[in-house]
């Protein structure tokens, strides 16, 4: 699938939403780009699959300030470790904005379904999309750090 | 989605039968059992997500012993570490156990959509599931060590 503005935007747009109203977290996103052959390395990423008119991928890679701030502000309460909560709270957070970001596609005609997702947490460990398609990748800054939201279609 | 033997299955045949056709290797399956809430530790995994009569993702992790003896024997070469080439083979093999699981499954009533897999690589990282239905594991060993194939549904 050809990646065009109208198709980055909700993922960005989507993001910046979720981490708002979930975490009272305003995140700064950088330019969005096409990436070749590079993988995201994070302490913890969330990954969900989507299908419909092609099929893809959503992942969120956090280093571990990062995380721990926003679910620290989350919860309304210091989080010094990437524990069972942080990860359900990855986890969540994924499910959101790949919901929100598959509305937001919905309203301007592009149609996809969700799949379940899964939380990696290991230090630096580094997740590689396999497919021949474009990956965009969003960098985001926070006061606490970096992520970055990737998606890929095939 | 209720875990019946017919639905577990598919996804044992399929794994045993993609490792045997791409790799020479016979890995033996212990019992699939259901998990509560641990999460499946290794070296590197392929994830997939699956949509369709239910949601889902299938994840499959390797001990870094295991996968490089079954790449090496896939490509008839030694592999000494974790390179860019064994990732893409782990994204094969997922995509080939994910299609050959969903075929199988179809052939009995059960229809699934594939997404495109992603490749987590990093010594010891952890893979958690983001669900309230039921985590299916399957062990698996060989003569180089263990993997693991995890499936959940909504």
């Amino acid at each position: 699938m050809e990646l065009k503005a109208e198709v980055i935007n909700p993922f960005l747009e989507a993001t910046v939403s979720v981490l708002k109203t979930m975490a009272f977290v305003e995140p700064k996103p950088g330019k969005p780009y096409i990436k070749t052959g590079h993988s995201a390395v994070g302490d913890i990423t969330g990954i969900v699959g989507i299908t419909g008119m092609t099929e893809g991928s959503i992942c969120i890679t956090f280093s571990r300030e990062c995380i721990l701030a926003i679910v620290s502000k989350m919860f309304g309460e210091d989080q010094k470790e990437i524990n069972e909560e942080v990860k359900d709270a990855v986890g969540e957070l994924t499910n959101m904005i790949s919901g929100d970001s598959r509305r937001r596609l919905d309203a301007i005609g592009y149609h996809f379904l969700g799949a379940i997702p899964c939380v990696i947490s290991g230090k630096g460990h580094e997740v590689k999309h396999i497919t021949r398609g474009p990956i965009l990748s969003i960098p985001f800054s926070t006061q606490n750090g970096n992520f970055a939201v990737e998606v890929c279609f095939k």
